[in-house]
């Protein structure tokens, strides 16, 4: 009956337009705001012309949807999104429905490199969020959730001096972690995390919400300070995909390197 | 406008019960038929007074939700949860919006005890359950993620021997890893998980989904085996669930010992 009778009523009263065109590009580490004063200028024409722009904001993420309906749908839409790939550049993990952590292993894989982590406040959920992309088990050796300070000490042999000096929450904890983590596994990269989740915990100094996130590399261990006042859950999500794309813009920076 | 005109027409409209009264029993470690079959007949006599009871089920969870109405709603509610708890006993871990972390916690914290985590197919996901608990850092130490074999061997000490003769996913490997994270750490439990999470890596002997759970405690170590054939992420939480429930009926088992 569906197929006989529903179809064609529903095909009749809702006509597909002959030609429909349409792409998401997932960014990060940027807020919407941002995200619409660097391209809405720039796409002003093409806007005239019929494109359609919309933005979708989560934590953490921004998505820039073009869409073009009509006979140019396609060109138009291909056209936008070189736009905006020039504008944002590295703050694009992915397109549609690409996750931070599928793009993530993706280029660990192709460029046959492996990654450990090394976590405090996050509790895992790196790690967790890694082993979700099936095959990750190729690039992802394991890691340390060293939630204690002896944990890290014994785990990852930060020195009882750094915890005692700078605290467990600490640019000098953070890389002491990331450098213990990729010295003990062998890995190419580590990632580490020590912060404040909440919702006590903090200080004046540092106050809930503070994190320092360390990417240990070959060729040195760069480390972030940032300040996310979520609730618990929304922290270590927010925190987690600050580190993973530590590590993502680290690779495609190297990656464009390579190739120029 | 609200309090002063549409409030008072809603009232009107929706009469409160003069009493009501209600109770979510949340299980785990149980199917819902099984749920159904122990409760059902020796509750129907509460059931012909006046008493609603429902059943819903998730991955790894049934809830009993007993809800009366009337004069005597409380004692009807009052009555069936102690008839619930009785023929469910172990297998109900809280109830309304517990959670089976939170549980946990809340146990090992009365407890004055501590654990550690070592995973290998849930990646991390036991530890960041743990870690979404405020006030966690008190009892749980950390853990580790040993998604390789050399992480399993360097990090937990699990044998080379052991690997070679049984393989990453047996129950001598899941017994080493919980023996090593616990002996390494000194935490009062360690729980260990190895497995397949699919969706490829399955044999006909392992088929993906096949787990090994250990607990290893104070006086023993505890190796369950599993086979949780679910996507990816399902696999996760199911597996996670159960690992935590483990460590869960241990706790309230010897709770129980103690108060007889």
């Amino acid at each position: 009956m569906f197929l006989k009778q529903v179809l064609p009523l529903l095909e009749q009263r809702f006509p597909q337009p002959v030609d429909f065109a349409c792409q998401t590009l997932r960014c990060t580490g940027v807020g919407e705001s941002a995200v619409e004063e660097k391209i809405a200028v720039p796409l002003a024409a093409l806007v005239e012309a019929g494109l359609e722009l919309g933005y979708c904001a989560r934590f953490g993420e921004v998505d820039v949807r073009l869409v073009a309906r009509g006979p140019h749908a396609a060109e138009l839409v291909a056209h936008a999104e070189e736009k905006v790939r020039m504008l944002l550049g590295k703050h694009i993990f992915g397109s549609d429905r690409d996750q931070m952590e599928g793009a993530l292993i993706k280029l660990l894989s192709e460029r046959k490199e492996t990654v450990v982590t090394a976590e405090s406040c996050t509790g895992g959920y790196i790690a967790h969020r890694l082993t979700n992309v099936p095959g990750a088990s190729a690039v992802f050796l394991g890691g340390w959730v060293t939630y204690s300070n002896q944990a890290k000490q014994t785990c990852l042999g930060v020195q009882t001096d750094t915890l005692a000096k700078n605290g467990a929450v600490s640019e000098a904890t953070a890389r002491e972690m990331a450098e213990g983590a990729r010295a003990r596994s062998g890995a190419t990269y580590a990632l580490a995390v020590t912060g404040i989740a909440g919702p006590s915990g903090g200080t004046p100094d540092k106050p809930v919400g503070t994190v320092y996130l360390a990417l240990a590399a070959p060729e040195a261990t760069l480390v972030l300070h940032q300040v996310n006042q979520y609730d618990r859950e929304s922290f270590k999500f927010v925190t987690s995909q600050q580190a993973l794309d530590l590590l993502r813009r680290r690779l495609v920076e190297s990656t464009k390197k390579l190739a120029g």
